[in-house]
């Protein structure tokens, strides 16, 4: 029996992925368990887990269960492309800067980023790149990837989502969104996953699990069955098809068939928005974009940030500016967001 | 909270990835839970997991936790290899037959396959590929990948081990060894992990857990820093690095730390020798294959595998000769073993 | 004005592609020069090319130059196939053993090779590795790749030809032929090039111009229009889209607009016969396989072909039988043969 | 023989690569044809040609010659990164623009790229992308790509790029330049190969050949041979190894061995200036970029744009802003010209 080697009552603000797996899908790992169940998502658990999705989802969609994030985003964008397309993003996306190039070196993905202050890509931003078809020395681009909660803890409405799809579906291109924080997003708006997805015209949508509460869990979501193309082969190409399914599909069905989803971003939500009340109140510091999902982002001083991390831990955003980010997570408390803008109050004024 | 879809109490010989996860890592998993930990291996569990490894295969090891075990294969083989670069292995390794050309779509690799009829590869059947080095028309002969326990339930030992690391060293190679199911070899043989890897000249191991009662992990072990290059960059982008990878490492803690991974692994190889001595003894059945470690291989009629099948689920491994393969499993019981025996006879003896 | 700085009666037996450009090639590079034209295939050359492709292969096909064979070969073989698929080939096939693996590398293709000892596929050979459609564990055999002439000098005949078609189109699989020695081939067996592709079922061929006379160039040739997708990107991306493409198809109109592409090859085929003749009469030398292209393999102590190298190079095929390759080419002469032979018979006598 | 299907004497301002090829090369051909030479580059024509490169760029350098630039510009970032690699490059560099995504599909490479007005990159705009070294979410930039001449017809001064160099190699990157046009820049600059190159620490070049009045071919050139791996191999893989590899060693004989490199370089440049000078007369007319190789870059109405590539063609650069492109090459006459200025004033008055 393996001992405890960390204290559980620490808490930081780097990431939603420094927390732990809520109580509730630990349970629900134990209920799948014991027993032999067919492998690679044959299961009863999987079975249910599709129930569970296309009642979120509408009656087509098709859930395909993975290990992460990167895998979930790389799979959907493989299934959605041809050899020679090209997908549209923001400069500012995940896929763009933090996967260490897998789009590129495992799927040979073609990326045309572009400049989206705000982390939204819009109509207009999209067309920078959105030309050259039947240009043979051009990438061509087929699909446009969104980000909803964006890196930058802003949130796309249902109506600048379903612009962008019709947007890009006139000019023959699919629309993937990349829902690490979707469930952050339709918190936030106060409106069911599908109307963020589904209803306005999402193709696929990498739905996120474990930011969320999970333990390790992303699913691929095909909203229209008709964008995509070989999904079992790609997934299991892309070395992302789980042996023992049974584990995440279950953990899936706690996060879904209750409101578990809901409450977990719900809460981070609030935690963010009561630490940037808190921490905007402290002379000095300056919240620098809004706080429409779990993430807060300010400026303050390096040296304040140097001290103020090592009581509780977050990154720098950006090294020239300052910027911070700081996000909560479903097991963030009242206390700890009281106790982290006291701390960087004392920081601030101890200069 | 998600209820109960199936009977735990029933039990296939299909695969030893139907089988659930052990309740001691189950109960580990609840251990590295609460509170925040740092994501991407950062945490206190990866790094105690990394003297477990050490313990286990030598000072020198370093391990990478990954989701599963063709994402460690495939990160294993790139991180040994050139972009110019071949591997050799034996017709029927997984990698070349059960992962959709993963290493070839997703690293560019080029296997070289060599017919291997018992599943082992020996210094000359690796000189039928192992040539042409400098000559730009040949992807350069790099790895040599071995599996071991083998895809046929076959055991190299360690001499054996040895004798083709030193051939392959000798020949500027390196050596690969998908362990997927190592602890099995290892029980089998009654030897040490290292006994099979470090000592007998192996470079790099995917070290299987998921096989042997994990919920979902393996590892690759460096055992010889100097036969990789870029292991952290190569896990991420080729999506296999998790985010709350404590959850990981805490499952290798509770598997390796004490002997679970003997007692699971010799448990599955008990059962896998009682199966194939009761199934040896019901007439008209043929086991064909030495049953060095979990897996038994039986020729038995089509009609008796089809109603069999229905009862206890299992494979058929080769449609021309009625091969089947039948897996045993840590959770196995001598009761699986003897209610499956009895029904073999059972429709052996009617028809 | 550079100078001449090679012998031009120098001549050898290694390789078709060790011979020069056709004079009438090199005219027509002259009669295609001067002023502007279209780059990149819109030229009045390319044209002209798809007529005559046209007229050699039916009114369906279309021509893409490329510069050489591998690139034929991979932009052709990426056309037929979905990211998941697989080839099937023999084992001896170019393109699984001298293209350092660029199926796999540029184009993430698994291939599936089978031994075929006399270099030519068969139903049943192809039987081995065409199993498994729908596992998503297994690449999906999509596309079976011959050669022909082989690598070994052998040739299909049309009906042979008609029967894999058959085979694999009954399969869903479509068939791509490496023509490198195509006119060899045809020339050999006395049928018009469509008798051996288009009308024995051929989807895609990649048709050979170098080795018969040209400076560089190849084609693939679609014959069925239906078995390929994205050719025009797939042959950009590839690095295979000429600037100055009338240059290459003037090489074409050159080689296929009259005879010459026969002249070259039955020349090439009547000069490997004579060798074959001459040298079988030369005690202690076997010939080893039927020669029905422009290639004579033989059997021959190897410190003769030491000696014997010195004066006429060739290569060893087969470092531990001592079998050596020998080539003949459009400028090949009697002569040539004639001093070839007698210098192997001098260095025969002489052991 | 084949017949010629074209008007001589038409000549546009499309692209230099709609010119045909210089005659002294078309005599390099002849003059290497005729008997056998061995293939792959080991013929006495590429020896000469390792010599001339010598010569040029100093006793270091290493040239592989390739089919065309976009093979030499992805051979080359091949050779210098490694698969976790990224490269920095300007947002309009064809590398990004202009090859259907190549680097990314052939070689998995992640472009970083910045937005550079005028084409040219800077150590401020590098620095855009040039962090996160160690960070294995990052793709790890490891190589600066500069082209030269710029796509925009800018040039590079040595200086501008000895800085640049010198910036890369402080932060541990090496420096490739795309030298599809250098012959312009150096006749534009008045300075030999080596001083925008070897001289100036680029590292690995791309030599252009095609567009200066070669058939087909292309020079990668190692200048620094410790930032390259496996050429040879990338090479062949890349699908870019030339059998008859004599005649493309010899045009770039033809090229290199005088100065018809330079003096084709210089016409073409002069021929640009002189059309600059004559259109920036026609009132209406903008020259909008600095005309320092053989590129004018010109804003017109769109109706004379229209009219006027019916009778010269040329293409239009940006839709939106009206810019046009004309290129002028090393066969563009002084009468061309002026016919094309002439026609040009003639359409402008007619609106």
């Amino acid at each position: 029996m393996i001992s405890r080697a960390h204290d559980p009552a620490e808490r930081g603000f780097a990431s939603d992925n420094h927390a732990g797996v809520h109580p509730e899908v630990l349970t629900a790992l134990a209920v799948a368990n014991e027993g032999h169940q067919p492998s690679y998502g044959a299961d009863v658990y999987t079975a249910r887990m599709q129930e569970v999705f296309r009642r979120h989802f509408g009656e087509q969609a098709q859930a395909y269960p993975v290990f992460n994030g990167t895998g979930a985003n790389v799979v959907a964008l493989q299934a959605m492309t041809d050899r020679w397309s090209a997908v549209i993003c923001a400069d500012g996306s995940h896929i763009h800067t933090d996967e260490c190039g897998a789009p590129e070196r495992v799927a040979g993905l073609k990326l045309l980023p572009v400049p989206a202050p705000d982390g939204k890509l819009t109509p207009e931003l999209i067309d920078r790149q959105a030309w050259g078809w039947g240009d043979e020395h051009r990438a061509q681009p087929k699909v446009v990837s969104l980000t909803q909660a964006t890196e930058l803890g802003t949130c796309y409405t249902a109506e600048e989502i379903a612009q962008i799809c019709a947007h890009a579906h006139a000019r023959g291109m699919a629309v993937h969104m990349d829902g690490a924080r979707l469930a952050n997003a339709a918190a936030s708006l106060g409106v069911p996953l599908r109307a963020l997805t589904t209803d306005a015209g999402v193709d696929v949508l990498s739905f996120g699990g474990t930011k969320n509460g999970l333990l390790a869990g992303e699913a691929i979501v095909v909203l229209n069955p008709e964008a995509v193309r070989g999904m079992v082969f790609l997934r299991k190409a892309a070395m992302q098809l789980a042996s023992k399914m049974r584990f995440i599909s279950a953990q899936f069905l706690a996060l879904l068939e209750g409101d578990l989803w809901l409450r977990n971003a719900a809460h981070a939500n609030a935690m963010a928005r009561r630490l940037a009340a808190a921490a905007g109140r402290v002379p000095g510091v300056r919240i620098v974009r809004p706080v429409q999902a779990n993430a807060v982002f300010a400026v303050i001083p390096k040296d304040v940030a140097e001290r103020l991390r090592k009581r509780f831990f977050f990154y720098t955003w950006d090294e020239r500016t300052g910027e911070v980010r700081w996000m909560c997570s479903f097991d963030t408390t009242e206390q700890d967001v009281d106790a982290f803008a006291a701390a960087l109050a004392e920081e601030m004024s101890a200069r």
